[in-house]
């Protein structure tokens, strides 16, 4: 571990950090370097104990102290610049004042993640980072075994999504389904029911479907994007369309984080 | 109803609309003058069908007719203004098209809200809009019967909360605490039994806490600061502590949008 100042917000060295709010730039960067960013000290930490490893770290000069318990086992430079040159690089005010960039790894394939799983979330289509990063930490908190993403769902580990899972998105088990159209039947030939979750017609509450599927039957439950839920061909691949039970009032959906949130509730406390 | 077209984006008659996104001016502009904004097309057709009476409309050029259908029971000026005009007034690019501003309410008392309740979530200090309009959404969606709303906890009618919650705020029944140190007493005082959801040590599955009160009990979730949780304060008055069971992984707690969607899920659950 090198401690190293730098001054200059377009030293190259800190070229991982730049403009961490251009969405489209940080997605061809990170895919290209095979990056991924950890915000705030906690989240940093978090990805450490997940054994990933950094290409570097960076803190603010006020901040450069925090993580000197845990650098005698960083391999990684470690940045640091005052507060104007880290608003420079980044593109606004890091008063958390610690950054790290680390390494992606492959991620495990669809048969591996549902290994000896019973409950399994699939999110279809989720495009906002703060959506997919909720879900996460719920599912993470409530034991969810594994989560399948379709081929365009959002990263898991964009920034935003990193920070807002609180780190879980290091530790929950996932896969991406390599294909959109075919993809759930190869869920379901490892014996999983699938489970569309939708407010439409047709549908059966959630909590009678587990039951009737037992405990030990692996349950993959299927969310929608944001708006317009689960696409014609996920709905009609599923083995039954379920729903979460409301008032009738005129409310008559749920944002996805709060769905997801009841779900996973509900799967977890039908299989304990 | 009388359609006017503006072209000066500092037009006195387009004073409720200035820079949407600046919070302390919006704050004090809405206090002074009572009133509250609508965007969006479906929920300002929320907030005319609950009954909340329009100062007056704001539609772009390009969604001038969107409203037609509604416009014989409105009782107020339609500005129609062009896009660029729109953007200089509220600030951003008002991709919907569609604003109003609205007359507050007297809002109801806590003992009013509380009459014939059974099932009620109290929010001490949540200070996102984001999270309280999510929160409506979801406690409208599944039935709880009112909220209460510690003394400093964020607006509901706040734009960003009305929005979030897809105008829940318009129906479900509120009203606000006027005093935080001694006010969950006047809602013990009705009958109801306080339980303090907190994931710290010594709490009981919630579940198993409206198991042992039993359906007709009336039951007040008590919900604390995003971060935080509840103070000190509020836990000590509360008659149990009770907790979302999780999987014992690094991830200790739920962002309070899931949290409180979990359980409003279970409080309606255990009380058909």
């Amino acid at each position: 571990m090198s401690v190293i100042e730098v001054a200059d917000p377009a030293d190259e060295r800190l070229a991982d950090y730049v403009r961490l709010r251009d969405v489209n730039l940080r997605k061809s960067l990170e895919a290209e370097h095979g990056l991924f960013m950890a915000e705030g000290e906690k989240v940093i930490r978090r990805a450490l104990a997940a054994g990933f490893e950094p290409r570097s770290l960076l803190l603010t000069e006020r901040r450069r102290d925090a993580l000197n318990d845990v650098l005698d086992r960083v391999d990684a430079p470690l940045y640091v610049v005052g507060e104007p040159v880290a608003e420079a690089l980044v593109g606004f005010d890091l008063h958390r004042g610690a950054l790290a960039s680390f390494r992606r790894r492959p991620l495990p394939g669809v048969e591996e993640v549902l290994r000896g799983a019973r409950r399994v979330v699939v999110l279809e289509d989720i495009v906002d980072h703060t959506n997919v990063g909720a879900i996460f930490r719920s599912a993470a908190g409530l034991g969810i075994d594994a989560i399948l993403l379709a081929p365009r769902c959002a990263d898991p580990l964009y920034r935003r999504s990193v920070k807002v899972s609180m780190g879980a998105v290091f530790t929950q088990p996932y896969a991406r389904l390599d294909d959109w159209h075919g993809g759930l039947e190869a869920v379901r030939a490892l014996g999983f029911r699938l489970l569309a979750l939708t407010p439409g017609a047709g549908s059966v509450p959630l909590a009678d479907a587990l039951e009737d599927a037992g405990p030990d039957r692996p349950i993959a439950l299927l969310l929608g994007t944001e708006g317009d839920g689960l696409s014609s061909r996920w709905l009609e691949s599923a083995d039954a369309a379920v729903r979460i039970p409301m008032a009738g009032s005129d409310i008559d959906s749920f944002n996805v984080t709060a769905a997801a949130a009841i779900a996973c509730y509900e799967l977890v406390r039908t299989a304990p």
